[in-house]
């Protein structure tokens, strides 16, 4: 399993996405799955993947190689016109990849991928899309601003009522830390580090990214605290009064 | 959809249904999900059920009918002998159902359905199992104390961190209202009234039963001051350091 949230702010683009891939519980392996491309003061893009590690890697692999051919380079991620154009890139090529692996029998399912794609091009709006399996795409509106892939439940309630597009880079990525934490308190699947990536809207360049492990402070902090600030929380709601017993 | 839970305490057991059902989203009613069968001074047992209304209507339909028929009334829930063979008598009426529908040649999961069962038999302990569609079951241990069936993950953080089996009953039924309220507000299937059932340990009679709608003052309480206290408890969280943007 895999989870990636991608936030849409005022301010800018927020992405964080775990890094355990497992192929049964005794296949357990560390990968990124947050990807960077940037052409500075021109164009960045961030792409976040869940679902079938060989499909994921291999739609990468596509995106980077059509960058490098001559013959390509004007149909690559780097040199679409607009950010629409990107996701139905993204899209596509994760369709093809699926595709390829579907024909030779095995169950549809097994080869799925979903993806978070999220930047700015020069001259336009930051944009925020999520790829489906099936190469069809969503975007953020100015309704739902985030978006979320792989295990989702877990660390929802709190995005639901925490979010504002109005809060500060920093307390985004501690929204998403206690998500994070949630989520990896309840499913295995979902593990440390943590890479987490911020794009300010306008700059045109890599923001500060950085891996969260289990030491790290700020991922301490957060982890150690939100037990006991969820449980004064809880303590602090007004007791149930219609029930007769203790 | 459905969310059922069931918590053992300390001092004795407590069960929280929601009551929605739907076929499609533009077929959804109101249906008690919650059973109790009492018999003063020996036995009270509670059944809670999430999956195919049909399949779950039959079981607690078939376990009703044995009560009543002279000549399995030795067999029947309120006659057996202890709570474990309460739990294989619901197992196997609901494998029962299920598969009598399955031969008629659908997709075996259209008919499933799961149980939650707890209760106390005169002279032994209170138990709680939880009752898959295969007809297996696991109970509570003193490491895992609650259950739950249906639309578990949203509401399961809040289960995971402020459980204890020391709580009082009134606690116990905040943080079920916490846990439901994080459910209903992500997951248009499962919806109010919710209906709480409290069974006090020794009582051997059915305890205060209470049916929470919109309008309940506790689950107002709750709900209203819920979003409030989440956003304090994570407002109090210490800020992030390691970005260097705001």
């Amino acid at each position: 399993m895999t989870y990636c949230v991608g936030l849409r702010l005022n301010r800018g683009l927020v992405f964080m996405s775990d890094t355990r891939t497992n192929a049964g519980l005794d296949d357990i392996a560390t990968y990124r799955k947050t990807f960077t491309w940037e052409v500075p003061g021109e164009r960045v893009i961030t792409v976040m993947t869940a679902g079938n590690l060989a499909t994921t890697q291999k739609m990468i692999g596509l995106l980077n190689e059509r960058i490098k051919r001559p013959s390509e380079r004007e149909l690559s991620i780097t040199h679409t016109e607009t950010m629409f154009q990107v996701a139905q890139l993204v899209s596509s090529t994760l369709r093809e990849v699926i595709a390829e692996h579907e024909q030779v029998g095995q169950n549809a399912g097994a080869f799925g991928a979903s993806a978070i794609v999220g930047g700015q091009i020069q001259g336009m709006e930051p944009r925020m899309f999520l790829i489906y399996a099936e190469g069809n795409f969503i975007e953020t509106s100015s309704d739902t601003q985030f978006l979320q892939i792989g295990e989702t439940k877990y660390g929802r309630p709190i995005l639901v009522r925490s979010y504002d597009p109005d809060m500060s880079f920093a307390a985004a990525a501690k929204l998403l830390l206690v998500s994070f934490d949630s989520t990896m308190k309840s499913n295995l699947s979902v593990g440390l580090p943590v890479d987490l990536s911020i794009y300010e809207a306008d700059s045109l360049k890599v923001g500060p990214q950085l891996r969260l492990t289990a030491d790290h402070p700020d991922y301490r902090a957060v982890s150690e605290n939100w037990s006991d600030a969820l449980r004064s929380a809880f303590d602090g709601l007004p007791a149930i009064q219609g029930l007769g017993v203790n």
